[in-house]
């Protein structure tokens, strides 16, 4: 049985932003040396999400304004006691999920044509985690 | 350590459709001799989910509405620009994720009684696979 | 390869309840001997789920009352045709999901500082399970 697990660091220069990670986590898989086995990318925060989609622009605006009509930001949020004002990116996290888990089949990861790993920032311009663990043979 | 992969092939009628296909996944376990593990069900196109809930007619429609409700079709997305017109199921494959994992024991999808794995199709009438692989002893 | 599989009995009070189990599946992993791999977290009931976040009693008021935005308790939904008054339950089941994949990492859960395991009842007051499955050497 072999892993590889790493930690892949985020520092996004605006409060929300999206990071294509698939050749990233690609490349860990085939540094590990796994040709058999699933990978899983997990965002190690709660204000951020994983997801599998298309790599397409003008999606990506669809998506940012689906996410705030379904969990808007605002000053509204009980969450906010504790002196956040991040509660709508939790409701986000809950909503894309934080984490994925991808096949490994002959060394690749095995995603469908237009299949693209993303890591989606919801509260950014802070250092964040998301770890890489794969597992298999 | 043991492997099953197996790809199954899509092409629904309709635009939009649930196809339960736990007894399928069932198979691939057993035929690949795994009696303890787990089992990735994961959609490798952009516009269809992969869930477990009931198989209930009555909540299917509810199930509809709802994803229509919430993402609904409609001529108005980014992502159209592209001669696209499906931005309504990304957003849908999004919300209700596109893959799930199922716990293998003793040789059986470890589900409870309700429990049914359904593909679920957003943009159909073309062909589109779902990727099944099972890991484990 | 190593396995660790048990079955966590939930019978709620309330009609919804967050229960944080995050030191429950960290002892079975541990109980388990399992070093390195993953452990999956899965409801086994169609009308609950499993997600990890704060652990924050501010931020679970926003998220029920989202949930309820998100998906009403009502008496319209065509699933109640089968005598069931739980259609909300479903529906919240799906947007949330069911299940989390957590790493295992020197033997221990690898979770980021704030990341908690909550089982989210959606539809209480009776005996429901979550299995969790932790998988590695």
């Amino acid at each position: 049985m072999k892993f590889a697990t790493e930690y892949l660091w985020f520092e996004t220069k605006m409060a929300r932003e999206l990071v294509r990670i698939t050749e990233t986590v690609a490349a860990i898989v085939k540094k590990g040396g796994i040709r058999e086995g699933m990978v899983l990318v997990s965002a190690m925060h709660i204000t951020a999400g994983v997801w599998v989609n298309d790599d397409e622009r003008g999606l990506f605006e669809d998506i940012w304004a689906w996410l705030e009509h379904l969990a808007p930001k605002g000053p509204d949020y009980q969450h906010h006691r504790t002196g956040e004002d991040n509660g709508d990116a939790h409701l986000k996290s809950l909503l894309v999920h934080h984490e994925v888990i991808v096949p490994i089949t002959n060394g690749e990861l095995d995603l469908g044509p237009w299949q693209q790993i993303f890591y989606a920032e919801f509260d950014g311009q802070r250092r964040k985690r998301v770890i890489v663990k794969a597992m298999g043979e």
